[in-house]
């Protein structure tokens, strides 16, 4: 199974340290950026471009890791169209790549990634879609190498899957944000509060989050949450936040 | 070092274990439900009573854990002026014991309790506060025994910390119960998202939040939030809960 990676950003980062790790032969990495190609080919111990016109043409698959506004261009530019085409961007539909190639799916791994932050990639769910069946055959059997966990699924019901995400991590670490600005006006570190951030992520995989939420809106405690607005008046962002979920919050759990 | 301990909710609940597991000598529970009083007192294995009237007098310290509503009428119950009396809550002034003890103050464990699910108690923070040196002596004892994480802190910024909570614990749940009923569309199950979840929370032991913010907002991506906005439409919390977030972390985020 050869393979060209195309992308040297987060994503790109972590699945070609994947693929290195199991066995798969990866013939180059490109990038538009000249010094992410070199910096991902050297960390991957592999050939590397910044020029289509150099991309390797026999490799079986092309997988494109590249942030959503840039997919498009780079996609017309590679005249490859008997090879397996596959990107990994969660919002963007397989069909993307109808008319540049004749084989092409998706391979879209849900998880947060940063560079510096090593993860195991072997527990990441991988959501997968094919064109045909003979690129689902070739991407089954990649998926199974890279991961334990992958389901097959349309193009709208991965943009849903995507979007959850963004609940579940981009606004997460967002209401991270908003307690880390809070703790810093008592003077004491943010590290305070990272075993409650723990203990919430680990109880959902015992209780559903319908069942794991507690807090004064839930019960509402108006005492409770009126000192917290009062607290709030000098954090225009944390007291709208505050007052749009207390509300939501408290409307769900009303008897 | 004798306690009797009040209340029997979740944070009595883990609480009691702990003192049981440290070796103080636990005399007492009281719950004014008389099933939860037997209940825990069954669980930590020493007498319980429902009625004030019945308190064992003869503890060094009194550790009040109920909830803020009800907590003035239970102090002004209880009548042993000379022990140490504590209580339990984020939002609660210590002064609450004024004119009923002459010894008392605080001991509040920064965490989400749920009786069914067990955890370790011993890197638990908690937030302390004495009304003076002879029971800061003392809770300083108690608090060594039960964690090694402790914080002297006023009760104006303990309510601090109690509001950062919300943010980094409740509204954290909220936003995995919307991405739940997001990945319930998908006919997949919400364990999808637990790896992704897991790894949000531990990210930021090694980036703070404001670095390991990603998403559409952040990126500014306009396309995929309206893709985004157009999926949310029959969701009416859901979609006003994703513009307020949006909102706000574009703008932090613009350069």
């Amino acid at each position: 199974m050869k393979i060209v990676l195309l992308g040297a950003g987060n994503v790109a980062t972590h699945l070609g340290l994947r693929l290195i790790q199991t066995g798969v032969e990866l013939l180059q990495v490109y990038s538009r950026t000249a010094s992410s190609a070199t910096e991902l080919g050297k960390l991957l111990g592999v050939p590397h471009c910044s020029d289509l016109k150099q991309l390797d043409k026999t490799a079986d698959i092309y997988i494109y890791s590249i942030k959503d506004s840039a997919l498009s261009e780079v996609i017309s530019g590679v005249n490859i169209p008997d090879a397996i085409h596959l990107h990994t961007a969660g919002s963007i539909p397989m069909d993307i790549f109808g008319g540049f190639a004749h084989h092409y799916g998706v391979l879209y791994p849900l998880q947060t990634f940063s560079k510096a932050k090593p993860l195991d990639f072997s527990q990441i769910p991988l959501f997968l879609e094919a064109n045909d069946d003979h690129t689902a055959g070739i991407l089954t059997q990649l998926a199974t190498r890279l991961s334990s966990v992958q389901y097959y699924l349309s193009s709208e019901k991965r943009k849903k899957i995507h979007l959850s995400a963004v609940f579940a991590c981009n606004f997460t670490n967002y209401m991270y944000r908003i307690a880390d600005d809070i703790v810093s006006e008592t003077g004491l570190p943010f590290d305070v509060l990272q075993p409650l951030i723990t203990e919430t992520a680990d109880k959902i995989r015992y209780l559903t989050p319908t069942e794991a939420q507690t807090g004064p809106a839930v019960r509402n405690d108006e005492p409770t949450m009126l000192t917290h607005i009062n607290l709030l008046k000098e954090n225009e962002n944390a007291l709208k936040t505050y007052i749009t979920l207390s509300e939501q919050i408290k409307e769900l759990y009303k008897k």
